[in-house]
């Protein structure tokens, strides 16, 4: 018998969330995401559509946009894409882009320039309310996570975040799977 | 009074070693790297000259040399870059290069293409013999080294290496660095 915390780990690309104001600027009036392939919070999509992205020293020429439809939009990349872009986001918890960097978005129908928006996303987890209670975490606990292998790193201040509309799933950056050597659908323990 | 074991990190980007005879093919006969820049090992430097290097997928026009020139040539990429350039190299300790992926290095006055040679270069921590003696740390051990700050990590399967010919220097690649928030000069502390 082990107690182990073993939690599945999502490595998250480069991505962009859009407000519906900025669907409609960036891809026509009345346009509507459309489901490319389920994430594994419920309810989350990535769509088929896709962005280009203008920093003031480079750019990326597709980016996935995440669905549904957010109340603001938000560019999420990992730090080596920030100095491609020529950008210093900060670290952050999603949704809290205040005092956070703007861009210029290019879609097929229009673009827009955000006053505010790209960030790193900080590394946490999604607790269903159940998992949470059973392991006795809370929301916003800090929590150590620990990636074994060849390249085995211990991530400390991992976001939990708790709620009854969550799936189990460790988020990372491609930064932080790449220095651990891990990739989607493999396993950290939480251990402390 | 404190007994921590602090490691000044070194957070290397894409690099080059050369042979003489690939100097030679690459910048003209006879030529010589010449020094930029002196780094934390002793004789070692960034040198002025840089190749492109063209993998099956990409490539990158400026990647820096770092001298002197080698017994066998050598690319040390992050996961990042290697996914890039469409290669798959192993993590390697430098110089172990035995059944790892080729590259085409197009240098000024010529090119080259190694058949083996790309690495993502394992972390490792330069020991000199009188810091590894007060430590208590032996050459090859593997060890975990501890990075605090908002992206918190704790690597693990550091290889210390030991040698009267090396400074005191941990080196992590910048998908590491990038991941753990941590810059040249700033540092880690051994753990265990």
């Amino acid at each position: 018998m082990t107690d182990a915390k073993r939690v599945p780990i999502g490595v998250s690309a480069r991505h962009i969330h859009l407000s519906q104001a900025h669907v409609e600027q960036l891809f026509g009036t009345g346009a509507q995401l459309s489901e490319f392939k389920a994430l594994s919070q419920p309810g989350q999509f990535a769509a088929n559509e896709t962005v280009a992205v203008y920093g003031p020293k480079g750019s990326f020429a597709k980016v996935r946009i995440l669905g549904p439809a957010r109340s603001a939009t938000q560019l999420e990349v990992s730090r080596t894409d920030a100095f491609a872009l020529g950008l210093k986001p900060p670290l952050r918890e999603s949704g809290k882009i205040e005092d956070t960097p703007g861009i210029r978005i290019v879609g097929p129908a229009g673009e827009v320039t955000i006053e505010q928006g790209v960030i790193v996303a900080a590394r946490h987890i999604h607790f269903h309310t159940s998992d949470a209670k059973k392991w006795g975490i809370a929301d916003k606990q800090l929590l150590k996570v620990r990636v074994g292998g060849e390249r085995g790193v211990i991530f400390e201040q991992v976001l939990a975040r708790v709620s009854d509309q969550f799936a189990l799933d460790m988020h990372i950056d491609t930064d932080e799977g790449n220095a651990a050597g891990v990739a989607t659908g493999e396993f950290g323990e939480i251990v402390e």
